[in-house]
């Protein structure tokens, strides 16, 4: 029954032998791997005014200079993309370029900046789709939150049941959105230049600051604007995924990705100045454009639609990364293996659900805002940028092949550009939301190497040589085993219980803790009329605890018999038939079943606990 | 370090013989029993309001007929309550009245009303008293579900430390509201027979409505009104907790409560009539009224605050009632037992749990809109006080006192008022969502009888009956176990859970599920080396399943010789030394033990399971 629900949900099993490799065509692989960075378009030039509008509007004229050195920066990056996707056929993610050519701690450092940004790859793609459609029908904004955990919860479980379904849908809005967002850039300059496009004098009043223009407000607008060139790495992660030549056919999808966003970028940017509009509380700036332009018709939902589409694919390309970056974490022993399972559908189910969990807590804190996340993303993003471009200097230096100075000097320039943007990013942000990412980097790095060694030291401690296999090899050796059984009343699971015990031992004594005394009486009058010849000890417990005074017990019977090792425990298990009656029954053999694991032994030496269940009919 | 971090939390076990009941002075008992109907007064002119404005300002000018009716409705009940209250004075909640006089079904139909009236108690509340928050700092209207969360978290935290520390916090709010709202209507009074109170004609814009008014908006306006009543009945469920002579106390208690009750909430009714106050969206009907009588000044805070504290008291008065309601249907065996566990603190941790995620379940469902949830809240109220007054009618009968007729017709008059309020409600208010509590009541009453019967069928099945002993007592028929353990590799673990299989039985089988090829065949090799004397079976797994391949190997066995009965497992399990590196282990052990104990076995015969665990040392 619960299984076959599961079914229903996620689709029927997949045989391991089904794992096969898909490749794209550049028209396709443009689409999946670009939502990333395309969409950052929708909140990136809004991103920058909301810190102008601060000091005033006469500081927004600043918004053109400051787009343009974004774009000159996303020129250099794109440039040591190239490089990287030409050095990593196989795909080189920040992680595997930094942990080949740095070493293991930039490695590390790489992995945690890219989980993070990950996970806020979700939180503001999908809060930003939200305000694309709350834009369009502010009636939906009261239910915000609630909207964005629903696509949340849906990418998800989109994702369970496996990429192959989901890979198909992604082509669509994507070029949907490219060809609309286009549309609105020729329309708009097109209107502006036959002077039908009025500057929008009506919402100028909303929301002016009168802060004084600083340098550090400028900073920090460009660093908000950074997010534009998030996701400009998705291709050189998956170059794999082309048809051959994959590296060629990779960079020539990469070119054309970065010239599609830095037109789009401009083009926004240029509007919105052009037409003078202030970012307003519950409109973004795209639909502010969008509606002027276009006018508030079908053309200009259709903008709204498609923007929210593309956000909620950028959200779901974060969906195959992180599981993909937690596997391979786990297969090198820093996460926990459970990352690394294939689950039935062939993709990593326990990585899907973390990651939907991490964003959802995410939207709640942030109370759906992407405009508090914005401080948060720019982070992890340039901090994986920097250590990637580091590492491919490194491995031109290392291999010394045909232009490698040039090259070198290419993913150097990346480098050193990325590095300074994510010092700004760092500096202007900090305390705005960038200090949580800075303390959060290294407690992950932390959280890694404890894992590491944890594995190691565990298989050291397990792990047997061929010359200590001799004393293990004496099985067989009959022994009388200490049986204690705790009992909580005289019924057919009791005796089944203990006429197991019996079945394995002479030794038996059956334990019953006093938490009701009249019932505790009846039992004691019961275990005399019955007249077993198994001795009954009741075990006082004053603060209604069953699992402290057997324990108590436990560890005085061993100490009366040390030759004889720890006592093995057998607890009787009442097992309903249908699995909602479980949460009816007492969950103490459950608790004594934890505790009894668990607990380390003061002497070292293992307790096993025997489990004897009862099964009820229907 | 777990039980010291919760000691921390949550403060020290107690001792049950600490368990005293604590009698209250009628001036603590006032404060104690009724924030929850007196907090009722900061929402129910409000929704009055808010439904009549549907039809324009005009209509406004029934709020107060409604409110004389409702008044008048209050008296009836009141008296009706009066007489529970020296008919039981050991305590006659609803559920206790209606079972005792009415039959199960009745009764269990007014636990269900009340269970579900507990929890809207919290969530109206809640919500109600953030409205007073943010009405004050519109700053914190953003975070107003964040706000409600933290109230029910803390509300929650409180009464998990146990009821006597929180008993002393009651007092205080109660009477600071009590007082400062009979100056608000004094003042308010004051200034309008001076003249110096001008209607407020700035708001009256704000949100007019322009449908006709019709009978069915009166009749929803006079349900909205109702949950004025809410909490009248708290008294009559906690006589006993008064001193002596306990129904005396309580039912001058209860008529001082109704007296405060009818004068403040026609007060405040009457002041926004004649203040022409519209609800609008994000400022109460009460803190509008207040902030004109008072002004914008300490008095005004001190009067949201005040509102705030006593709603969120109301609340608290909840996360007792419910708790000790599920912890009598838990010991009557409608509910599951935990319920009726007392905590280390003495108090039913696990009922209040319960509230604390249903209610923090509804806030967010409702977005944090009392108006939202106020269709739902009026049903079970009134369902319950209905069931309760029928009840005492039939008591009086049957007991036939004297003056046993006056009694009967007064609590007769009183299931009759408060049966046809219930049918106003449900009529008017079914679309808005009265209709899920139609639906969630007999659905309650279904689980109650469900798990009723399942702890019967129980019962049935594992009792012993004296002749039936016999045959159990055959102890120590020594037995040759069939014993498999299942491997995951060649390690110190597995080789203990050997050890410990063969001290049993000389019948082991060691049996691998082959998920990964290249390490069964180590495992096969080393097997070989190693020279075993015990069968390694390697099983096959296309689905990378551990457990589905592993069930049919131990059904083909027990097949294969049915008289020896199922075979035992025997579960190797690596224990690491610190409880969060358990989180780092494939959880197979552990879904394996689910899954052996819980299936029905094809045979109806209990499979015994051996947990051999091997500690890691830290």
């Amino acid at each position: 029954m619960a299984i076959s629900l599961r079914n229903f949900i996620v689709g029927s099993p997949l045989r391991t032998a089904e794992q096969v490799h898909q490749r794209l065509t550049k028209m396709k692989a443009l689409a999946i791997f670009s939502s990333d960075a395309l969409s950052s378009v929708a909140y990136a030039t809004e991103e920058i005014l909301l810190v102008l509008v601060i000091a005033g509007t006469a500081a927004l004229n600043l918004s053109m200079p400051i787009a343009l050195i974004i774009t000159g920066l996303l020129v250099i990056v794109a440039a040591s993309y190239y490089q990287t996707v030409h050095g990593y056929p196989s795909g080189g993610g920040s992680y595997i370029v930094a942990r080949e050519n740095l070493g293991v701690w930039p490695g590390l450092i790489a992995a945690a900046a890219l989980l993070i940004d990950y996970v806020l790859t979700v939180a503001v793609s999908i809060t930003a789709g939200v305000v694309a459609v709350t834009s369009a029908v502010p009636e939906l904004l009261p239910w915000r939150v609630h909207l964005c955990l629903l696509a949340i919860a849906l990418i998800a479980w989109g994702n369970l049941r496996g990429i192959r379904e989901s890979g198909t849908i992604f082509a669509m809005p994507t070029y949907v959105f490219i060809v609309l967002l286009m549309l609105l850039i020729l329309v708009g300059l097109w209107r502006w230049l036959t002077g039908t496009l009025r500057p929008d004098t009506g919402l100028a009043e909303a929301t002016l600051g009168a802060q004084a223009l600083t340098t550090l407000l400028i900073l920090r607008a460009f660093a908000s604007g950074c997010t534009a060139m998030t996701g400009v790495e998705a291709i050189s992660d998956g170059v794999q995924a082309f048809q051959k030549p994959e590296a060629d056919n990779a960079g020539k999808t990469l070119t054309v990705m970065a010239a599609l966003l830095a037109i789009m970028f401009l083009g926004i940017t240029f509007l919105a100045h052009v037409m003078g509009v202030v970012p307003v509380e519950h409109e973004s700036v795209v639909s502010q454009i969008g509606r002027q332009v276009f006018g508030a018709g079908l053309l200009y939902l259709a903008l709204q639609a498609a923007t929210a589409l593309i956000l909620i694919l950028a959200a779901n390309t974060a969906f195959a990364d992180f599981p993909r970056l937690s596997s391979i974490l786990a297969r090198d022993g820093y996460a926990p293996r459970q990352l690394a399972n294939l689950g039935d559908r062939l993709v990593f189910s326990n990585g899907i659900a973390a990651l939907a969990c991490l964003a959802a807590v995410l939207v709640i804190v942030f109370n759906g805002r992407t405009h508090g996340l914005i401080p948060l993303y720019a982070v992890g993003v340039f901090l994986s940028f920097t250590l990637s471009q580091m590492g491919m200097v490194r491995r031109w230096y290392k291999l010394r092949a045909g232009h490698w100075r040039l090259k070198a000097a290419i993913n150097g320039l990346g480098a050193v550009a990325t590095g300074v943007v994510l010092c700004v990013v760092v500096e202007s942000k900090f305390t705005h939301g960038a200090w949580i990412i800075v303390l959060l980097v290294p407690a992950l790095v932390w959280m890694f190497r404890s894992v590491h060694s944890h594995y190691l030291d565990m298989r050291q401690q397990v792990s047997l040589q061929d010359e200590e296999v001799g004393p293990w090899l004496q099985f067989g050796v009959a022994k009388s085993h200490k049986i204690v059984v705790p009992l909580s009343g005289l019924n057919r699971g009791a005796l089944t219980a203990l006429q197991f015990a019996r079945s394995l031992s002479d030794d038996v004594t059956a334990v019953v803790v006093d938490v009701d005394t009249a019932a505790t009486e009846r039992l004691r009058e019961t275990w005399k009329v019955w007249d077993f010849d198994i001795p009954l000890v009741v075990l006082e417990s004053p603060y209604r605890s069953v699992v402290r005074p057997l324990f108590a017990y436990l560890e005085e019977t061993d100490r009366r018999e040390p030759e004889r090792g720890l006592a093995v425990v057998i607890l009787p298990e009442i097992v309903p038939a249908r699995w909602w009656q479980n949460l009816l029954h007492n969950q103490t053999t459950l608790q004594l079943k934890a505790v009894l694991l668990f607990r380390q032994e003061r002497h070292g030496a293992p307790r096993v606990v025997i489990n004897v269940p009862y099964h009820l009919r229907s």
